[in-house]
């Protein structure tokens, strides 16, 4: 076997993508030499930020590039092994997403820790998702309890997850989500209040659901929710701005009516990614594996089956079409 | 005398102010009681902030009230006092601007440090417009030795002195102004590069000014420089947000192209009042005082003269008319 089937990025997108920026075709393996691993992949992972590797800018991940096979995170397992640090049948989570296998330097796998959780979740809580909205939250705006925390796109993935570890520490939360079910099932998470964002100005239904203001906006989305967040902060609020989708796609650059409460309300507003807390995944793991083994974490999934659905459920991200974390099944 | 001439709120601007906000008539001065000073005021400082409390908003400082004298920075002379903390002929430092005299208990007047400067100096750099720099620059911003610093409306009160703590503490500073003058005036404070943000966009004379991008921006603007630091953050950069005068009027909200980059470069930003560090003013007055002292601070005034003039001042820094530190001399 010296080749996988792979998505290539065929085109970047001006504006939202669509399927003709990509193409599925064969993608040649290394060859298995001293340290390398091959694996067999069963999840793929699609995620906002990948809208931003699309483009041909500098960021904290290299774009894309045209003609060459995508990447994201994915779980697979070890088919075979010439590492002493892999054996077949190892769980293993890596970047080389968007394709059926891989032959890997070992250094650039990561085993699995030993918890008894379903594989998809290496992808969820336990996973890029579950470290952002832990990391974002906890270190990044410095949420503690009793503080009041807004979070959009709280039905997403990340979202979900910061609902739940909010409730887990004490805080009032409130999630924004689009349309009655979303909003159903982000109330089921925990959440203190609900705003459907399609159904008013969110300013409106924020000031509405935290008359006292907020001390917290996790922002997933950029635009409209974040000025609404600066409306209704109170003194010192923090804010982590975690994903502008929004933003990522075409229309015209988001503007802002309340900003200037960054003054008056000596509003903190802080960028991250959660490699950036690397050192401390050990923290994370004892507390979402705590979490999930106390029952204190629900997730859902959005699966699209087989590798040919991956462009569909990337896209799917920018419809609004998932709840919870969006997954591909191979 | 138990009156003085003061400059009232007569009506709330909608977008720009106009003379015909302001109203000079007759107050009523306090009883001269237990505990009282007497202070003729010397000059009064107008500054950007005041736009924010004619309108009626919370913010950190309450707003003026319609048919109430005005507030604002003032240095006066004590003629007569019932305080054993004052003396006549003692030169105080408070907040009962826009008016010829005021009768004030005298906890709320501050004497001056005993050092050999100017009494304007007070409303300057050893007084709100210094600590705002000082405090931005080095607390908020976190600017240290070798960083680049970008600062907005650098000509101005508080941005000329950012420039020359920035030089003073061995940064790279490239300072905005409007205008050739103004950015000639940058250069003479030591600026490594003035840019004219009326000759071209910001961010293309940002980005070649900054080749390497920058670390701190001070930002006194909002709107398009904001937007052209988003552009030219390097990563962990540092925002300190100490005002946002494009925005304090008229107009469309201001909108943002590049500011998803706060989260590939991980940028923090902060809004702040030097209030918020009054506990350090002893640092202030002793980095200020040597600066001052050892030449490394120089400072420029528009002076207005008379009290009637304090209208047309105030307006002034709307319409880009100072240099250095608006002033009325009474």
């Amino acid at each position: 076997m010296t080749n996988t089937r792979a998505w290539h990025l065929k085109s970047r997108p001006d504006g939202l993508p669509t399927p003709d920026n990509f193409e599925l075709k064969e993608a040649s393996l290394a060859e298995l030499g001293e340290g390398m691993v091959r694996v067999e992949n069963r999840w793929l992972s699609v995620d906002p930020y990948m809208r931003g590797r699309m483009n041909d800018v500098k960021s904290y991940v290299p774009p894309f590039q045209v003609g060459e096979p995508m990447e994201g995170g994915a779980v697979g397992k070890v088919i075979e092994s010439r590492s002493p640090n892999f054996q077949e049948g190892d769980t293993v989570f890596h970047m080389y997403g968007w394709r059926e296998s891989v032959v890997a330097p070992a250094e650039k796998l990561n085993k699995v820790p030993p918890l008894d959780v379903a594989d998809e979740q290496w992808l969820g809580n336990l996973g890029l998702t579950g470290a952002t909205a832990y990391f974002g939250l906890l270190r990044v705006a410095e949420a503690k309890e009793g503080d009041i925390v807004f979070v959009s796109a709280a039905g997403g993935a990340v979202g979900s997850a910061v609902v739940q570890i909010a409730k887990a520490r004490g805080m009032t939360v409130i999630g924004s989500a689009g349309g009655a079910d979303k909003c159903q099932w982000v109330r089921e998470l925990g959440a203190d209040a609900a705003i459907d964002y399609k159904s008013s100005p969110v300013v409106k239904l924020l000031s509405e659901a935290a008359p006292k203001g907020i001390d917290v906006y996790f922002d997933n989305v950029g635009g409209e929710h974040l000025d609404a967040a600066f409306a209704l902060a109170r003194n010192n609020a923090r804010f982590a701005i975690c994903g502008m989708i929004d933003n990522y796609n075409a229309g015209p650059p988001p503007s802002f009516r309340y900003m200037m409460r960054m003054i008056s309300a000596r509003i903190a507003m802080k960028g991250f990614i959660y490699t950036d807390y690397l050192p401390e995944m050990s923290d994370f793991y004892r507390d979402m594996g705590g979490w999930i083994a106390g029952g204190q974490m629900q997730s859902r999934e959005t699966i699209h089956e087989g590798l040919d659905s991956a462009p569909e459920a990337f896209l799917g991200l920018f419809s609004g079409g998932n709840i919870g974390k969006m997954l591909v099944r191979l």
